[in-house]
Order: structure tokens, then C-alpha cells, then sequence
């Protein structure tokens, strides 16, 4: 798996280039071989109607967490398309930061599948809040979709 | 169905509240019973790394649009919580402006389940690029959530 | 799409290989192009401890019928495998006989996504029991995974 | 948790009203409080076109493995409904039997969340197969639904 020696810094800089991740305030604060945690302090601009984190940013960051966790294992001229993914909002999105963790369950050369959990953090025990399956596909030879 | 003559206001209202959709540009452009559409112009800042719509930020707004459509259909005093989506993105997020419908498949006093789709617009036909199934509940009697 | 001018027989054919679709007692009742619906009549053997056909076996005939139609457009010499599926259980199944329609949302080279809709008939209007959203993969030259 | 002091035995007695696990040739493995495990040797009248266990049979399965850690937890006078579940197909369904694991992810006195895996068995070790997620609801009061 000599490719993918240098995953960290190539999944960083692939992070830094989604801009999505920056308006929503996310940053990567663990990178693993198969695993990828992100995590988001508590801003009001992404709250729904009752002042809880929306849960579809609460999606956008689980899904950037399965893809980069998935990411580490692919070529280095490989990259990823989310197929699809389904997230279980079990818990208010109310904290002061958010922790979402996502890892591989099914690694393939074609199709990746991925489980994320989100955290919400205060005083006390981490609180499960959410949790995602997603898809994703390896994909090659496009040169509109790089890293 | 009395109490949900004023559903247009009222979803106005509670949208008028959620600062994750002026945080994404969102706009509420068609509310029916049972059925409500949002739009977004692209902008570059909720992009991934592939310069398309992240994946999550379309499903924040299907999920907006499918919670709507259930929300014109409960009684005034009831609430929802999306307890689950399941997203398939099938087309790339690319284009000048965005379309998101949702609609009530399947009413119900506890439970109500809508679908949506996404569309990308620009000159041509619109694109179908994604779809979602979202699952909500009927909430009363929840101070903490409400409207 | 010449190579499809047979998709009904080939269709048929593949169906009558699905032992699990005899076990349940499902025929193929509508072939067209993107679109396939199989039947079951209810049987107490299928059903789970309510009284009620079992949502598994619900969502098995759906699969079905969404993979024929995938099935229907695809080379002669390809095959598929459902990736993954999302059942909604929306009413009891109860009811005389089961209605299962599939068809393509997004067809593709390599993924495609079906959407599928069960009813139970009995006498008066079809009643909605469930929907699907499933993702499937073209696969070929796997010779372990033919029709 | 008085009242759930005997969900061992309130789960044999309705696993054992459900004719369709007799069908699929499924039997109660393990039973304990907010987990199950059922079991289902290999055979040829479960399976699709390639001779592989139906995705449909691997999720009715699950879905009950599901079902009864959920019920493990609730109390003796309710019941539950599965309102929705997402199953992952990661590898073939070939082995001489499978094993369903089912264990609640999130419980609840609404709204129950649980996960399951499928393994295939054969020589060697375990092989995952297939992941769930299922979303149930309690309910009460319901005479038609009871146990």
C-alpha cells in the first residue's frame, strides 16, 4: 500500500480545497488509516428553526468524515463520488462543539462503504447525536473529478 | 383541515428562522400543501473538493424542503424532527442554480415520510441530481420545539 | 439499444432462476422497458408475529422488481448487484395480494437507481404499504455473476 | 426494568409466532437485553439468479434481529413497528450458514434505533456480508399489534 504512505497530507490538502468545510466552520482533527474525525464548534448560522445544528450540516460534515476515511485507502490517482448515504438523527443537535467520526466498514476497489457517528460535546459525556452509512465509488480517469 | 388554512404563513415564518438556509442562500419559493420547493443560487463557497455542491449541503436543503411539505400538513400546535434521510446524489452538483422539491408520500398523525429531488439548473433542461426519503415525526408538546 | 431488443425474456428467464421468488410465490406480472412489477398473493407463511407480511419479505419482492428494471437496460452481457436498498414501511401489509412496481430514477453505465412502490389490494383502492430506493451496479466480465 | 425481566421468554414466544422465520429456516441464536442474534443455514431455495442468498432474505433477517433487541427493552404491554430500514450488500451471499446480529444504537421511548450485521460462515472466519440500520417505533395501545 506503498500509494498511500502519504494519505494524511494528501487528505488534508484535499480538505482545504472544499470551501464547504470552511463556511461551515469544520476543521480535521484526527486522520487514521481508514479512519477520519472532523469537528465544528456550536454556531448559531447553522441552525434550524429551533435553534439546533441543522441535520443536514450535521450530514455534510458525517459525509466528509466516511469520505476522507475512505480516501485513505485509494490510489493516489483514485478519487471518490458519494453514491449515497443515510443518517439516523437520534439526539438534538445542541452543544458547544460537534465531533463526527467516520471509518471504513467494507473497503473495495470499486465500492467503499463507510459508518460515521456525530458527537455533540459539552461538560460531561460525549452525547451521541447522529449516525451515517454512505457509498462512495472509486473513481478513475476523470479529469474533472482529481483528489 | 382548519387549523392548517394559514400553513403558507407559518412555514414562511419558521424558514424565516432557520439561519442554516440564509447561511446556504436558500429561498422559499413555492409552498402547496403537502409540497414546498426551496432554490439556491450555486455559490462557490459550499463546494467540495471538486469545485461541485457538496453532497451535504444538498441534502440540508432537500431535507428543508421535505420537512416543509410534512410541516403544511400538521396541526398548528405540533412540530416535526427529521428522525432519518437517505440521499442518493446522482448527478454532479454542477450548475447555476439549484432546485429542491419536496413532497408528502405517506401522511400520518405520528409519522410522515417525503420524498424529495434535486435539480440543477442552467441553460438547457433542468438535471435530476439527486433524491431523497425522509422520515419525520410529529412532535407536540415539546416547549423546547416548536414551529 | 439493440442489445436490449430482448429484455423481457432475458427478464423472464433470470427471474424463473430466483428460487427465493418461488419460495415467496411472486410472478412477474409487467415487463416494460425501465419498469417491472411482480405480484404475491398473501400467505400466512410469509407473514410475521402481527399477522402481517413480513417487511422483509416486502422489501425482497421490491428489490426484485427494482433490479428487473435495471435488468431491462443493460447489455446483454452485463449483470447487476443491488449495493444497497431503503425500505419505508409506511401501512400493515394486509391484504389480499401485493402489488411490487420498480422502476430507474437514474440509469447508468456503471450505477443505477431505482425506485420501487408496494401496494396491498384488496377489494377497494390499492393502498401504498412501502417504498424503495435502491442503488445497483452494472457489473461484467465476472463469470460467477452472469443474468 | 421490572417489567422486562422475562423479554427472553416474550422474545422466543413471538419469534416463534412468526411463520416467516420458520419459511427462511431462521432460529433465535442469542438473546440478550438489547441485543439478538438469529441464524439460517445455507439454503438453495432463499436464493437469487447466481445461486447467492437474496438480499431480501438477508434483510428479513435483519430486520428481526433488529426487531427483537429493540423488543428486549420495551415495555410488556407494547410493541413495535419497523418504520424504515437501509441494508448494505458488501459481499455475496455464500456460505454454508449466517449469522444476523442486531443491537440497539440508540433506544427511546418513541423511537428506537438499532444496527445489525450479517455474516456468511463457513471454513475459516466469519465474513461480513451485510449492514442495517433500522428505525422502529413503539407503540401501545394498538390491539391488532400485540407482542
Amino acid at each position: 500500500m506503498d500509494d498511500t504512505d502519504d494519505f494524511r497530507e494528501r487528505i488534508r490538502q484535499s480538505f482545504g480545497r472544499q470551501p464547504a468545510m470552511e463556511t461551515i466552520g469544520a476543521t480535521l482533527t484526527r486522520i487514521e488509516q481508514a479512519m477520519v474525525e472532523i469537528e465544528l464548534p456550536f454556531d448559531p448560522k447553522l441552525t434550524q428553526q429551533h435553534g439546533l445544528l441543522h441535520g443536514g450540516i450535521v450530514s455534510t460534515a458525517l459525509d466528509t468524515a466516511c469520505t476522507y476515511a475512505a480516501f485513505s485507502v485509494i490510489p493516489v490517482d483514485a478519487s471518490l463520488l458519494t453514491i449515497e448515504f443515510k443518517v439516523n438523527l437520534m439526539s438534538p443537535g445542541r452543544g458547544e462543539r460537534f465531533l463526527f467520526h467516520g471509518e471504513i466498514t467494507k473497503p473495495g476497489s470499486t465500492i467503499i462503504v463507510a459508518d460515521g457517528r456525530a458527537y455533540a460535546i459539552s461538560d460531561g459525556p460525549a452525547k451521541l447525536i447522529a449516525s451515517m452509512t454512505a457509498t462512495m465509488m472509486v473513481v478513475r480517469g476523470r479529469e474533472d473529478i482529481v483528489g
